[in-house]
Parts: structure tokens; C-alpha cells; sequence
């Protein structure tokens, strides 16, 4: 997941030992371009470096903070990953294409966050501007749709990311 | 629900022969304004005479054509009734906020629509633009969110299209 | 698609004509088996011969009639295709997972019904009982979720079928 | 909300502090009763003494704890406020009807939680057996759906459940 630069709004030490208590509530976003007619062209994704140097590519993502509303997460860490002009819409609705767990192990849901068990509440968001992602990302790359294959998606993302972006394209009607 | 100028694209005399003998796909649109957070500021309702020549407020709706794709029905229909700078906003995902079935005749469903059998997919649309509605409609007017009460709505529409517009409510999470 | 026994409540040449004219609402209908926890373990499929002979596999699938409301469609084609004992569970809510466009030729959605364009609400159904397809499918058949491979789907079920059942997994949270 | 029984996993006063800092993810369950057909006829709520008390009812709710499923919570939960023989059916899809955000003061989203800054994932839960609550909650009541006005849900449930309640009904078709 990209490195939260926010996470230091509680002191460290505490939200290290909160995290490791309670489940924490994110949301992953999935940036897409769309045609005129609404369907889903392209997907944008992180690259950014792991603990271990690995690139690897993955999704916007991040914590939503005490008291804060999740559109406002979510205009946050867009804001944050894609930069001032990337007129991100945010959706209008809350219900999101699905809820995913990260657990701190290997678990069922083939989801792996070792930080912490994450709830991640997942919305596609379609981007209508030009992303300038911010320093703690390497990079941000928008993907072709027909040019993603899923072991592409697969290799290239870590903790079973890949399964977060399938659902999105599944849910976006994009025929795999 | 607004007359369709585009029904007679079959023979009129088919069309009527055949939407009373089996169901009819239709989109019903509830067009919608957001602030900078994504949060429905406003609900947008048709101004239409009905035959008997009442003023109802209505739902952008209309039919889906053979070959045509449900993308497509909704453009076509927004343009139709919105004009051509609304800059409606084409859903990116097809799964609908709810199905609504319109029987001929007073239904366990509560919706009625006398000329047939339809069968409507809701979707939410974020308009950014400016609405000038075509001669069938008589107006389309911008109501505010707040100043909308439950019996406003089904004082004001026909056929139990406020459900609709209720369900729509309730998929962007305003409290009611 | 499996073979519809109730087309013909319609005479056959007048419904001929009208699926060449307008589209017509389907169900296409994904049944499940779920474990005490709520998660998918098989999905079941259908085998059926196509017109040339070749088995395959397919959802169930089927009209919704005139003045026939969806979840009496559902229950009409669950009786049909699994049988008197399968109590299988209407869903509660119309709300699909997903909504399927089948057009009579090659298109973009890559659903193809060389018989008419088709407008196809997703459900998933969990099955509790046992099933006992009718004579018109040949077999019913669960397949356990661990061994359904992308490639095997997309290897035995025709016309773009496969996709539906990617869909539902992916709704179901089945990581792939 | 219902008292969670199971609060103090974590010793209570680490937990109080805890839920002052970050979001708590909560399940706000709807229990309900469906007919042949699939069609919701009657919603589940629990009869409860607030601290004051005052006698509310309120949606069956609780929180999901560090390494434990959604599923797992829902199934906790139910098992705790509608007893062993409720036979109540775990959704098969994590998708929550909706998100509803709990702050502990009063705020946009209507929804207030003195304790907490709580975000639910709502779920409507078909039973099909007898419910017995727990001694926490004093009563478990059904109510018709045709009795259930929006001024008696509102009068009866505190912190803004009863827009949960109405959110599900809408979800599961019910005109009101």
C-alpha cells in the first residue's frame, strides 16, 4: 500500500500500538480514465518502491482519520497520490464495489497488510485531469485497459492488490 | 415518465402492439448536483403536462433501443432532455442503485405506467452543466435537497416514480 | 443460453419477430453454494447441448415475461432448471451485481445471442436443497470455487457467459 | 446501539481511549423476514434501555474485532442479540447496502455516536427461525412492513438508525 504520509497525525509509537488492536478503517481507490460514453478506458496505479526496494505497482490508498468524513479521505489522500489537478470525482454514493480485508498474515481472503488488519472500503474514481503524483510515490501510470492481463496485474502488485483492481474492472463491466 | 420522442422509431402502431405484450426496458435517471465533496446538493425533475393536462414533475426516462447499449440509451435520453452543455456524467459502472417495475395496471410494486410493462434501471447522474430541456418538457427545475419532503415528492409525481427518487435519496446517503 | 421451454407462451413466430426489434429483459441467475460463514464454495453450472451439437456449460437463464414481476421470473427458471428441491433463495433486493448486454452479433460488451439482444439483470442464489434439472438441460454440476481456473470457464461456457460468473465471484469475494 | 457485551476484549479502559482516536468498524445489521417470493415482509428490531432509560429500538450492531472477518462479527452478533435458533442467513456478498458514519456529535450525516467515531457497513439479514435475545437487549420485536411509518421509525430509534432502517427498505424495494 503507498506510505501513509499522514499517519504521524497520532504520535507514532500510539498508532503503531492501535493498529495492532483494532481493525483500521481505508478506503482503496482505483483512478480510471473513461470515454464519452462512460466506459472505462484506463486504470491508473502507483509505482512505488517497497520497504525492500522492490517496485512494485499499487493502488491509492489510506487511512480515514477520527472524525473525519470518508468523502473527505477520500479527497485527501486523491489529492495527496494524483496532485492538485487531477479533478478526481468523488462518488456519490458511499456504497462501495466492495470491502476488502487485509490481514496481518496470510489469511483467507488472500488480502496481507503486516502492519495491521485494514478494512478497506473500495470505490473507482474517475479522473478528469492530469496526475502529478507527490514525492513519496515514484511514479504514476495510467494503463491501458486492453493491455492488462491478469497475471500482469498479478506481478506486478503486492499483499493481493490485483484482486482489488479485478473487482473494480468487473464491476466496471470490462470483460476479462 | 416524459413522452419519448424517439418511440417511433418502430412503427407506432408495432410498438403499441408489442410493449403490451412483453416487458420493455427502460432507464430512469435522477439527475443530481454535488458539491466539492461529491455530497447531492440538488435533485433535478422534468416539468411535464400529462395527457389530462396535469403539471407532474417527472424523471429523465426513456426506453433502451434494439442494438442500442444501455450507455448509449442514457446519453441519448439526457440529451434529449437536458440539452447539449449539460455535461451529464455517463455512470462508470452499469450495476444500478436499484430495478423498478412499472406494471400496466396498480401493482404489489406501487409503480404504474398504463402504456405497458416496463421494466427501468435507476442510476444517479452528476450533472456539471447547464440544463435547457427540449419542447416535450416543459421545464426541468433544480430542487434543493434540504427543501424536499417526502410528501412534496409524492404529491408532485405520478405513477410512484417519487419512490424512485426516494430510493435514489437514500442510495447518496441523505438523511431523511 | 439454456434452452427457454416457456418461449413459446408467445406464438413462436410472433416472438421471433419481436426479439429482432426491441430487447428483452433476461435473468441470468449464478447458483451457489455457501459454507456456515456466508462465504461462496461452489458455483453451479449447467450442462446443456447447443444447437450443433457441443456441450457446454451455462448459467440459468431466462425471459421475464409480460406483467410477470423479476423475482417470479427468478423463481420460474429456478423451478425449471434445478427442481422442486434445490430451495433456492430469492435474493431480497433487485439491486444485481451486474447488468449484461447480449447482442445478436460480435460487440463490445463481448456478450453474444445470435437470437436477439438480450438486457441481463445478474443475481446470485444460494441453493440449500438438492437439484434436479429438468429434461431440456442435460446435467447440473457444482464446481468447487478453488478449482474454477479463468481459462476453464472460459474453455466450456459460450457467448461470453464465462464473464457473468467472473463477475459474480469477484462480487462474492472470491480472489482469483 | 445495542451494548456490545464484548467490548471489553481489550481491557475497557485502553478501548475508551482507543475509540477517542480512530474509527471503530461497526456492522449495522437489519434483520428481516421475506415471503415466497423473496419480498421483505417484516424488519427485526431490538427494544433496549439507553442509559437514561429510555426504552428505543435499535438495529442489531456491533463492532468487528482485530483479526476477525466481517462475516465472523455479523455471525457474532447476531448470535449474540437473536440467539442460536434465529437461523439467520450471512450475506453472501461483503457489498453493504450502504456506509453510515457515526460521529460523537451531531454532524452532516445525521448519524451521532457519543461514544465513538463509529463507520457501519450495513447488511440486511434474512432470519428464518424464532429469535431469543440475549438479557442485554430486553425485547426483539418483528414489525409488519406496512405498519412502519417513517415518523414511527424516526420516534422510536435514537442517534439516526432509523435513516438504516429506511436506507435498507429502500434497498429491498419497499414504496414508501
Amino acid at each position: 500500500m503507498a506510505f501513509d504520509l499522514d499517519e504521524n497525525w497520532l504520535p507514532g509509537d500510539d498508532f503503531e500500538a492501535i493498529r495492532r488492536r483494532i481493525p483500521i478503517v481505508y478506503v482503496n481507490l482505483v483512478p480510471i480514465r473513461v470515454d464519452e460514453s462512460g466506459s472505462v478506458t484506463q486504470v491508473g496505479l502507483l509505482l512505488t518502491a517497497s520497504a525492500e526496494g522492490e517496485i512494485r505497482r499499487s493502488l491509492v490508498t489510506g487511512r480515514v482519520k477520527f472524525r473525519e468524513g470518508i468523502r473527505e479521505a477520500i479527497i485527501r489522500h486523491l489529492d495527496k497520490d494524483l496532485g492538485p489537478v487531477a479533478f478526481a470525482r468523488v462518488p456519490a454514493t458511499l456504497q462501495p464495489f466492495g470491502v476488502f480485508e487485509y490481514f496481518p498474515e496470510a489469511s483467507q481472503t488472500g488480502l496481507v497488510d503486516s502492519r495491521q488488519h485494514a478494512i478497506a472500503l473500495g470505490y473507482t474514481i474517475v479522473v478528469a485531469g492530469e496526475c502529478q503524483p507527490s514525492q513519496a510515490a515514484l511514479d504514476f501510470v495510467w494503463l491501458d485497459i486492453d493491455a492488462i492481463t491478469d497475471g500482469f496485474l498479478e506481478s506486478e502488485m503486492a499483499n493481493g492488490q490485483h484482486f482489488v483492481v479485478k473487482s473494480a474492472l468487473s464491476y466496471l463491466g470490462v470483460m476479462r
